[in-house]
């Protein structure tokens, strides 16, 4: 059976001064159809995590050339920028996700303008739901927080667990059943949190830890919070704490035009596709950004 | 005369989870040598800081379409994200650094391998060691943190005020000169720091606060802390708070072969920078990632 591994857990941390933006980074194993071993990559964080993602595969025995897939629920910035650490592997992303990454809203400050630029820098595969990554290992899709946003499924023999990026930000969620920050279609987002709850035991959040349900409908985490702040401290002055476990949702305000405006620009995105130079596996010796 | 303003201040907060990487974010101010007046953004963050810096523009009654320059300081992830925002600006940054970005070491975790794609999106000037921006607003060659790294000298009616970039991280860099992440060249890195403190009567350093050294050798910071985080608190179970006042310097491990591979590499970066299409200023109406 495949096997999910927490390579860097998520937080639900923020601040009033940007967003640190720590996702889950999980590690999926498991045979292909083949019987081959395959390794999985579940989104890959921003760039301030990069040495954290590199330390956490050695200590798993494996470096970045070991990454075969690489998976991204959805292409917001603080879950894609390390995929060229990995030039061995294929990008799985809904084929939603990618073609939105290649004109997004100028309203959408979390899928910058380049972000297009950055995912074909490895060869694609686009999915939809209900495909299979590897045997026990299935794609989710659970649009709304963004047009293509995917959960994967891992039949692990402690049950079903769900990688859910950020259909599922935070444990919390799954009692108020609303998505804090809609940028494609609030409706389609709490869908798709129910549709989390009803095949999963065991949910891995975009930015929280994983956790169960219990039949009380409480949510009972299943790893301890372990974070350390560095250049500060509780009696720092000019340093408060504000509750996180309930935040308004945000709607993206050009949401409404956000469907329409996709469908339009459907010939500008294959052309984009087709234009982007591909700068990783340099042929320079000793240089480049991709060595595993 | 010009004038400088925070736009989004820099912090000397850290994790063992991640860098949270919030820089510095500078709007100088001043007229060009025609009288017309100019509005340089010096810096631009990373997109976690991408609604916050809208923000601070709208607070000084600017929008991003009002920034005609854009100055990185060098072409780190966290100082360069959001430049795809400012559509109507000329990016001015070191034609050394510039270059660089294109064929980043593998061992540079601050520099993506898709850094380059990302700086074309906007027309260059490349500048050198003291190049005029606007009358009193002048380059000041800063490497050694990385290969071009650049200060801006602005000449204020407070005094000289230089905004460092991460040739000066944080205020305590100023008494012990020696830069904590060098990506380049240590010696050269030192002898940043102290071009930096000659110059300066006030420093607005990459990562902290503005100061001024005292006659007495002392920190004398300009504002004031202020930080709210959200989601834990000072009795949260597994929050830990570390000392940051002085870190051991990091050397890129591949730093060694970093000159040779850059000259090596010249050739391939004017085939690379040649290559990079542009996706902003988009012509698809309402859509696209910089209207202003």
């Amino acid at each position: 059976m495949p096997t999910i591994d927490i390579l860097l857990p998520g937080f639900a941390i923020d601040t009033d001064q940007g967003h640190p933006a720590f996702c889950g980074v999980f590690l999926v194993r498991g045979p292909d159809t083949a019987g081959r071993s395959r390794t999985v990559l579940v989104d890959a964080a921003h760039v301030g995590r990069r040495p954290f993602l590199r330390d956490a595969l050695a200590a798993h025995g494996l470096t970045a050339g070991d990454i075969d897939t690489v998976v991204l629920t959805h292409a917001h910035w603080d879950h894609v920028q390390n995929i060229d650490l990995f030039p061995h592997a294929t990008l799985v992303v809904h084929r939603d996700e990618r073609r939105y990454a290649h004109t997004p809203h100028a309203d959408d400050w979390a899928t910058p303008g380049w972000t297009g630029l950055l995912l074909e820098q490895l060869p694609v595969r686009e999915v939809t739901d209900g495909e299979e990554i590897i045997p026990g290992v299935e794609v989710l899709a659970l649009p709304g927080h963004s047009p293509g946003s995917i959960g994967v499924v891992v039949r692990t023999d402690r049950g079903r667990a769900t990688v859910t990026g950020d259909a599922l930000h935070f444990a919390y969620v799954a009692r108020t059943r609303r998505n804090p920050l809609v940028f494609w279609d609030e409706d389609a987002a709490t869908r798709s949190i129910d549709r989390v709850l009803a095949v999963s035991d065991v949910i891995y959040p975009g930015h929280d830890r994983p956790f169960r349900m219990t039949e009380a409908g409480d949510i009972d985490y299943l790893e301890r919070f372990a974070l350390t702040l560095t250049g500060l401290g509780p009696d720092t002055p000019g340093l408060s704490f504000a509750d996180g476990t309930s935040r308004p949702t945000w709607t993206m305000p050009g949401v409404r035009e956000q469907r329409a405006l996709y469908e339009k620009n459907a010939a500008e995105i294959d052309r984009r596709i087709s234009r982007v130079p591909r700068v990783l596996r340099p042929d320079l010796p000793g240089a480049g950004p991709a060595r595993g």
